[in-house]
């Protein structure tokens, strides 16, 4: 096996190593020896992977990001498939915005390491410029559909927001869907009945 | 000074160090030992006032949310001698909503301290309580403006959803819209836009 290969899977592993502890204890206080123990490797041996807890917890992050980008573009897929080659930019905005709130082990596994990272990054400029980088992408992505449907009259007249504001406020709402979903303020099913009610209202009857 | 009171004042000191490491290095990893040190007290002082961590959090957090409180309800009491007795719904849920972002220091600290009970909360049965408890109430007075809106016909026509549902959905947003601002994502400035058109589309022209 090529060298950089067995690199890249030492470090998943490591990355797997965090999400079982931030999936059950969660990552505050962690150290580096705590998921060096875990992973069932040395202190010296994960250091030469990662060297700092920051440094381990955004390659975890990106790496469960690619992950759930990869499961939503799946799903955009079948959605593709059951309903033509171009489906409606609202269903896929939903798959979207659903495939982001913590449903299922896979999707709340990555929304407790993304709260680990939002507690850190808040203190942290460096960790920061991953969501100031990410976060308008995605923003940017969902306001293209929202302009789509616009175009198709697939939003009701005088429903129309401008499409950034629009997407600033999905992505907003989804983030806090999701903590207060894992706060068991409200069930999963709850939450994308609320998500729904909204997207109701964004497009009105047009969609 | 009863021992009651001096009780009292003793941990809203310990409190209020607690706060100055959240709103500069945040709570990862703070042991007992570090908010002792910032309070400059004993460490077994510390611990007759509070024995885990957790404990520390909750009544640093249950604190912070009282002085939010209170600094919303002399906002909306000033909503009332400038707009009359009887201020429009829409006119103090804004006002809640826009109190409850990290406008400012005290907020900012607030939603500092909020983050790291979010990031221990989503792993611990008795934290998860505090807004299993507060959040639901939360709502049901936003409901209660929501549905008092309606009734006064404040709200365009066809705009209304079931108020529970939209309270959360208010709520969840400013939740959201607070994570970004604090991660710097969006100015405080950019987050009231956001939340205002929102609110422009909840109540329409009616408002």
């Amino acid at each position: 096996m090529p060298k950089k290969v067995d690199h890249e899977a030492r470090r998943l592993e490591i990355a797997e190593a965090l999400w079982r502890i931030a999936s059950t204890r969660g990552l505050d206080g962690v150290s580096l020896r705590d998921v060096a123990a875990e992973a069932d490797i040395s202190l010296g041996r994960l250091q030469h992977y990662f060297r700092t807890k920051d440094e381990m917890l955004l390659f975890a992050l990106r790496h469960i990001n690619t992950l759930a980008d990869r499961r939503i573009r799946e799903r955009v897929g079948a959605l593709a498939a059951s309903q033509g080659q171009d489906p409606p930019p609202r269903a896929v905005l939903r798959e979207c915005l659903v495939g982001m709130l913590p449903l299922d082990e896979k999707s709340r596994v990555g929304a407790l390491v993304g709260a680990a990272y939002f507690a850190r990054a808040i203190h942290d400029e460096r960790l920061r410029g991953e969501a100031r980088e990410g976060i308008p992408k995605l923003a940017k992505f969902f306001a293209d559909l929202l302009r789509k449907a616009q175009e198709r009259g697939e939003v009701a007249a005088g429903r129309a927001l401008d499409p950034y504001t629009e997407a600033m406020l999905l992505i907003s709402l989804v983030d806090g869907l999701t903590a207060y979903t894992l706060l068991g303020v409200q069930t999963g099913e709850e939450a994308v009945g609320r998500l729904d009610a909204h997207l109701e209202r964004v497009f009105g009857t047009g969609g």
